[in-house]
């Protein structure tokens, strides 16, 4: 098993590109606003998650990369929907421009449209390479399954609905936010690791830890970027500072405070390193991964 | 073969709702808001057209009603991005407020995405119905694999950005509309008949017949709706007419005039109806459906 975040990255990086369909020349402005912001940065988190859970499962990760690469397509999808003027109206993502300041609203709409689209579809076509191999189908039309619901209305998209909502609320508390947070980021990250193990054929004990990991990560990973919207330097994150208290958004921070967010943080990356404390060193890259999420914040 | 357009209608109309995964309760604006769409009307041409060509395949129509189902979903957020503040800013559909004026345009652009992305999870949760039967799950990933295509940056949301790019232009060509026809509004109609097929096992040349068929009818169906926003009558039709004049739009009939329109359809017309001929009588209903369309632009 690769042991080393950006050697996935770079799996991804290489892929993204051209495992989008062909698309006419005369919407080469479609083409170009989707590439923009699938090019702007970003850690690749849910991908490298797919791939890494895929090989600890015993499977071959190149085989899995339509899919790492649809989640990265839906991830970002989410992304340029969550900036648009209607939602969030941020103007800056990673450094630069959101979609819509570049292309306008109109087309930014349009341009997550096609990556949700777009992520369907490429793993649609991966499973006709698997039509003489039922089994392989199978565990395709699984993944395939994890990822839409994560991304659904039981997942991503309904904590988006509720994020929003609760901009427009007088008080928010710890249950609505930690909803939120188990949809709005926690889904899709644990569809990314459920996923991944699908397609490496991991038996139910795997995926019981696994998925256990996977739901701390999420949290985690939702409060160390609001300690991080407080505490962070713009510079490096790429994205204003303080975007959070400016909107009024509910976060771990803004209901309990920095002192508790560390110490949640802490306890949930705690949890996320017990759950697959059965597998020692083989766990070294899951484990590394959320520690190294926790030290960020610091 | 069912004849009867309203009773495959009715068999959409039945299953619309129930094919939604279950959404939380504390989502309860997100699962409102998509029903609101849903349950606005519609005539359901994608969705019976995939039934009906499912039957005329020899396929059971009512094992098709998921992907049935899943063509409305794509088709109603189609509609709802197409209506945003962003887009054309319509304030009324289908006889009623649009999504957007009834929940804000956030809530409306999550709504279009929660469709499209349970769209493809239906689909995908179908699947697992015939996990024991290989070339059924062949056939429903054809099938779905097609929807994809034509819901997708090759087919209806190319279309919907170079619509929205068409409005910002000095002229606009008649090859121009074509693209923007063929893929908007052709695409996801093409798609329907090709995915029924699919699930109901035609063979080679009644695929040929049939898509080209379903070409003529998306291209027709295309400049009906344009004559009918000059020509018809608001009540009757549940939105604005001359809607197209006042936002500039690019239509057949703003490029070529009525008479031109009139004569453009009636071609078309005969081209889908010459496309099937070699069915005779077992064809009926398709040779209505077009003909019908002609029939209500006098």
């Amino acid at each position: 098993m690769i042991e080393n975040y950006n050697e996935y990255k770079k799996m991804i990086d290489e892929h993204l590109m051209d495992c989008i369909p062909a698309v006419a020349p005369i919407s080469s402005t479609l083409y170009e606003a989707m590439k923009y912001s699938l090019q702007a940065g970003g850690k690749r988190l849910r991908p490298v998650l797919l791939l890494a859970s895929c090989e600890f499962a015993g499977g071959d990760s190149r085989k899995a990369i339509p899919y790492a690469c649809a989640l990265e397509y839906i991830h970002t999808y989410s992304l340029i929907h969550d900036d648009l003027p209607a939602m969030d109206d941020d103007e800056l993502r990673r450094g630069k421009p959101t979609n819509h300041m570049v292309y306008g609203p109109g087309i930014a709409t349009l341009a997550g449209d096609g990556l949700l689209n777009t992520a369907f579809e490429v793993m649609y076509k991966n499973l006709f390479l698997v039509f003489d191999d039922p089994a392989a189908m199978k565990r395709g039309i699984k993944a395939a399954y994890a990822i839409a619901k994560g991304a659904g209305v039981g997942g991503m998209v309904a904590g988006q609905v509720a994020d929003l909502e609760a901009e427009n609320t007088e008080q928010g508390s710890n249950e609505l936010l930690e909803y939120i947070q188990l949809n709005k980021t926690g889904a899709l990250i644990r569809a990314a690791v459920e996923a991944g193990l699908y397609l490496g054929g991991a038996d139910d004990e795997m995926m019981e830890h696994m998925l256990s990991y996977a739901e701390n990560l999420g949290l985690a990973f939702q409060i160390a970027d609001d300690i991080l919207d407080v505490r962070g330097n713009a510079g490096e994150l790429g994205k204003n500072t303080g975007e959070d208290a400016k909107n009024d958004k509910l976060t771990y921070v803004s209901l309990n405070g920095m002192d508790a967010s560390q110490q949640r943080l802490h306890e949930l990356t705690q949890n996320a390193v017990d759950a697959i404390a059965d597998y020692y060193d083989n766990a070294i890259f899951f484990r590394e991964l959320v520690l190294n999420l926790e030290k960020r914040t610091y």
